[in-house]
């Protein structure tokens, strides 16, 4: 990769992207001959918050390559709670490790992180900032379940604070995407990234409503809309119930709908969906996996 | 093993419970014949409860067969916080690993998280119901000291609430033990469960007082009196200090008299008893490392 | 190495000083050597105080030595909490590790667990006591950047609590050092350290100002002041202004004079001293892996 760090799913050219999903999906097809890729590496993880699967998965996805890990621990266990800088903190610990994957409640974290460190630094998520692996792994999705070309795609549910989303769209003007965004009035998608997607001459369009486009759509993404951000709890069961997918829902749909979510979810895909054949949001966390092995391989082969 | 999951000891025959400790036997002779056993394979330990014995020596089993481990984290730092279902919860973590270690604080969590993966499942704890592997390992223990025929076994302290106890005694039924239950009259052992051992047909005895049968003990399993269950101090200060072992209360026992405990103790055992041959409580805790390589070995081999 | 244990920085001679900072030197020079030395051990890492650089440094050295850690977890995540002392928690885990490495928050608890285990152990840091490991970076900063022969080393800041300033000028008593203690009247070295270093015949002479002796220093050892010791938000203000380095302070010192810092800092060095050649304290931090990587494997090839 022509990168020495991922830090904003911004920097990723579509050749980026197609170089991490065709290296992903060899991991795939094969992931013996991966198994001792990265022996003797170490991956610091660096979480600043709280994550399961991103943590998980990175952690799986170096020792999947023969790595091993080193953890942080969270940081009340650590020495941030002394007052040491972030740029302390990693210039410190890129010393133990070969990599560094950093997850930071601020905004930008990773960037400036990166600025004093010498070895591949991934950025796991920066606030409402960027969360670029999340991208590569949804990309990879739809690659595999539909393609990346000719493509409708449904993006429904929180647009306004969604990071996961905003990335997703970014990266998608790189590719022949129509893209719906479909949302509650006060949770649509931020002026900033309408403008960007429009700059980038991205096909967009904006609905309330589901029903509108749903048949036309090879990809429904659907993300979680939080409780926390309605005042009123009756005002939030109203919006929550119109943004819901169901079995009857998808009797709308195309038959080879893809339907994805980055999970957790709450209650907005009904449990009877996860056995049709729409459902793939557990195999696109799954790919968290492969993704990861992909990116890491890209990253750590360089440095050698 | 006949099982894809290991969820309860009730599901253990004497068959699968001589399976599982002679290859324990096998891992303890000669561990450097398991070392590489399953390089390459990855065990996610989900923990929504802490433990430090069952955890640790889990992790140990898995990399001493040349595995790893993905750990889930504390429940703190875990998506279960954002209202994530178990049952979402190890869909998603089976995508990160061959097998999967699960405690939770609910009974039955194990059995009905079981229903939702593909991979082995093995259940550390439910609440206040299974931890199969603790009555494997005290099986082991017993089996290395004494064996399991012709078996004189007494079960000392609170076995009222003591999942561990409830559980070997079950699994005893299978084989040819005298069972001794000594314990003051409000901590005995719950009547569903001596219903249990009598349908089994078990030979069952219970006493108020250690002095009645002590003498003919092979071995002797000391549980814990929780502080807690008593509301007066002053009556769990009475009814402990009758149920406390030290060097001169032992001096009634055979010679060969095994002292086990699951550990953690506080004062049910006194320190002088440490040093005298009776003492395998150690032992105990350490034999959870080869009986746990044993089980993880089957399991993992049969998902080949 | 002669020694079973490592609890403290002032069993070390002259001659064990030497051996573990000549292998960490091989280890540096020859990483790849020492990849597969203890494959298939295991180190058990007990922190019942959180650590950063510590835990992560002995994590990172046990894996680039071909073992594995399997990790006790927070104090919050143990049997600690249901009353298990510290010589049974060691016990049971020394039966899932082939060493132990301890940091605990009383003093002498290294040395009374070595008591109990058969395996190697490391002291960690306990309390206000010993951090031996953290001595012997120091030393092999010292030696790797000066050498430790005809060494003038200053020592500045908290010197009454700083327990890593103690156990470094303890063991140079060992060496042909000149040793300047620089520090406020209220922060000097304890009577107590001051007796021993005139026992062991040290050259000592102690300063409030850094301005008398910097000139003539190849070593500046700075250490935090920590704000929680004065009363009095002014005073701290006044007096930790006195003893921070920034580029002007070095104008006066010797071109290859070398400051260390155990880290983390919070403003007693300015950043703008990182990018001078004096700055070796991120290399310090880092000399962590090497020298732990030493320690370990004397220790375990003892075992062997």
């Amino acid at each position: 990769m022509r990168h020495d760090h991922l830090l904003s799913a911004h920097q990723l050219s579509r050749a980026d992207v197609e170089e991490v999903l065709s290296r992903a999906a060899e991991v795939a097809a094969d992931p013996a001959a991966f198994r001792d890729r990265h022996a003797g590496k170490l991956l610091a993880l660096c979480f600043f918050e709280p994550s399961t699967r991103t943590k998980m998965s990175f952690d799986a996805a170096m020792k999947r390559l023969g790595g091993d890990t080193v953890d942080m621990g969270s940081v009340e266990s650590s020495s941030v709670k002394k007052g040491e800088s972030l740029a302390d903190t990693v210039r410190v610990i890129e010393g133990y490790a070969d990599g560094v994957v950093l997850r930071h409640p601020s905004e930008g974290a990773a960037t400036m992180a990166a600025e004093f460190v010498d070895v591949p630094l991934v950025n796991a998520g920066d606030g409402a900032g960027q969360h670029p692996t999340q991208t590569l792994l949804d990309l990879y999705t739809i690659r595999e379940t539909h393609g990346l070309d000719d493509l409708t795609i449904g993006v429904m549910g929180d647009l306004k604070y969604g990071r996961t989303v905003h990335s997703l769209s970014t990266v998608l003007t790189n590719f022949d995407a129509r893209q719906h965004f479909i949302s509650p009035e006060s949770l649509r998608l931020p002026r900033g990234v309408r403008f960007d997607l429009h700059e980038a001459g991205a096909q967009v369009r904006e609905h309330t409503d589901l029903d509108e486009v749903l048949p036309e759509l090879d990809v429904l993404y659907v993300t979680r809309i939080q409780r926390e951000r309605f005042p009123d709890e009756n005002e939030y069961h109203t919006v929550a119930g119109q943004y819901r997918i169901d079995a009857e829902t998808l009797e709308a749909a195309k038959d080879d709908l893809t339907v994805m979510h980055p999970l957790p979810r709450v209650d907005e895909i009904a449990p009877e969906v996860d056995d049709t054949d729409h459902a793939r949001y557990f195999e696109q966390a799954h790919n968290g996996v492969p993704v990861r092995m992909a990116l890491l391989d890209l990253l750590l082969e360089e440095g050698e």
